[in-house]
């Protein structure tokens, strides 16, 4: 079959006009692959340059690799044409099953045997999407965070169709393209990220609601609390770190009473020693052999730099005042 | 009254030797204040100390007020002697009811007249805690965020017998002392800032509990997707600058629906004409008159010198490839 090592890629597609579809052509020529980008309408060619420049700013800042650059990408209205030789094709048209269902009929035919397809759909199930195309074994999920030239988590999921080698090729393939990719475990709604977003998102919509507090007070809060730490260390290290030497088991043991208290609308799933245990090992795993402090004092540093830099792009701004929310 | 302005506020006294009391002492001391520390034993200065050399590692790093030394640090077990000529006292006594209230029933005689006592309290409310106070009307919540001597926020809430303007006065000089305080409309259990992280952390709970993820995904996808774009930009903002000229409202219009979609636990609130408005109103009056892609281009400077920072503090650690989970 046709699909070439993760490594040897040179030749992608991205399709998509919008800022997911012209942030991914910008993210992959930055990273030194040639792009041909596909979008729908010459009319939005203009549109596509914009966004592809903006980022390309962002790009630049963060080290291009050797031989990036955005004249090696090639955009055309034939989809035919831009996956052609495409060595891997990601999708990022409008969130509409009906429309990525007879896309992905087209793509199907049209994609090289054996080449990845990878849909950045934040929410419609690759098993619905695939569900018209005659090589559906080769197209999965790979959804990105918005911008997507700039936040380098991916989460990769494939649907019932989907071969598990295209997910562990797909894995390896965004490493090499310079992103952090995850494998979900199952196909569930909204991911893992943008499923923890949006509980936050709801209860952020539920205190709007009750007058208990206004959108620049939850942007407040999130950018001088959690934010800066979390930029870091994810939700379950935060917790594991700042228990001592104690780690999650204290804090579980120690505070799996609050669960049961009303501090956000959603309720806590029963602490039962299997969930302890999972959240216990998972962290000890991380953790390896790093002492909390250690892990506490690179903590300090990471926001000490997270602090500095946001202040930096604060004072930078013409309206550098109204911009500390 | 004793109460002084709160730009001439000299001493500061700190209650508590544990990370936040000991990191408040930290804080303080770092912008130049003379802090009494009271710690309820000796046994406890070695601990006491430990936090607060940490902290100074990263308060050095974020620049010191002039005069600012670890030395005017004082510590002491008699309380009397730490809040008798204190210009403000922050309390970080253990979270338990029973014992705030007797502390504060102390405090109410020994603080001077009017001098503000605010409690690092998470989750009790002042209501509760001032009840056995004497003087409870200069008696207020002042909650930080782990570490208290980084993490700007504050958030403030007084209590039924509260007078407003100690929660004037509070915010004023945390503002003074290099805080971000955030008076809050109502004492709701959890706070703001609490409420948002653990509406997320208990769908953490949850999808580790169904098999939908690990920690160690949890943490990859907040890492590498929302976080370091909130460091700088809230979730307000965030969906309100993705969402190009239409803002806040284009993203309620457009993904309203997906409110009602199970991509998390939490069921959203009905999304009201008023909620709707709200939103709205509340971000173009953080946007001011700033184009949207003014705003997209600032976020996108604070993503790249977040992501730099994050990776020269992975990098700084004698663990480096463990630390990127």
């Amino acid at each position: 079959m046709g699909r070439p090592s993760p490594v040897t890629v040179k030749r992608v597609a991205s399709l998509g006009a919008g800022p997911i579809g012209a942030g991914w052509a910008a993210h992959f020529a930055a990273r030194g692959y040639d792009v041909a980008a596909y979008i729908h309408s010459a009319d939005e060619e203009a549109a596509f340059r914009k966004i592809v420049d903006t980022g390309w700013v962002s790009l630049e800042a963060l080290g291009l690799a050797d031989g990036a650059s955005r004249d090696r990408i090639r955009v055309t209205t034939d989809l035919a044409s831009a996956v052609g030789d495409a060595e891997f094709v990601q999708e990022s048209a409008p969130e509409r099953l009906e429309l990525k269902q007879a896309l992905y009929n087209d793509l199907g035919r049209m994609v090289p045997e054996g080449v990845v397809i990878s849909s950045s759909t934040s929410g419609l199930p690759m098993s619905n999407i695939q569900s018209d195309c005659s090589t559906p074994e080769r197209t999965l999920v790979g959804h990105p965070f918005n911008p997507p030239y700039l936040l380098p988590l991916v989460e990769i999921v494939g649907g019932d169709k989907t071969d598990p080698e295209a997910v562990v090729w797909a894995r390896e393939f965004y490493e090499i393209a310079g992103k952090a990719p995850l494998v979900l475990k199952k196909e569930i709604p909204g991911f893992v990220a943008t499923r923890l977003q949006e509980a936050l998102w709801r209860e952020a919509l539920h205190m709007v609601a009750n007058g208990e507090a206004t959108p620049e007070d939850i942007d407040t809060a999130l950018i001088n609390g959690p934010a800066p730490r979390m930029a870091f260390q994810g939700q379950c290290m935060a917790f594991h770190v700042a228990c001592g030497a104690g780690g999650m088991a204290t804090n579980l043991d120690q505070f799996g009473p609050a669960l049961k208290l009303p501090w956000a609308r959603l309720e806590a799933p029963e602490l039962t020693q299997e969930l302890r245990d999972r959240m216990v090992d998972g962290c000890n795993q991380i953790a390896g052999d790093r002492h909390f402090e250690e892990m506490a004092a690179e903590r300090d540093r990471a926001i000490v730099g997270v602090l500095k830099a946001v202040k930096a792009a604060q004072e930078s701004s013409p309206h550098a005042s109204e911009n500390n929310v």
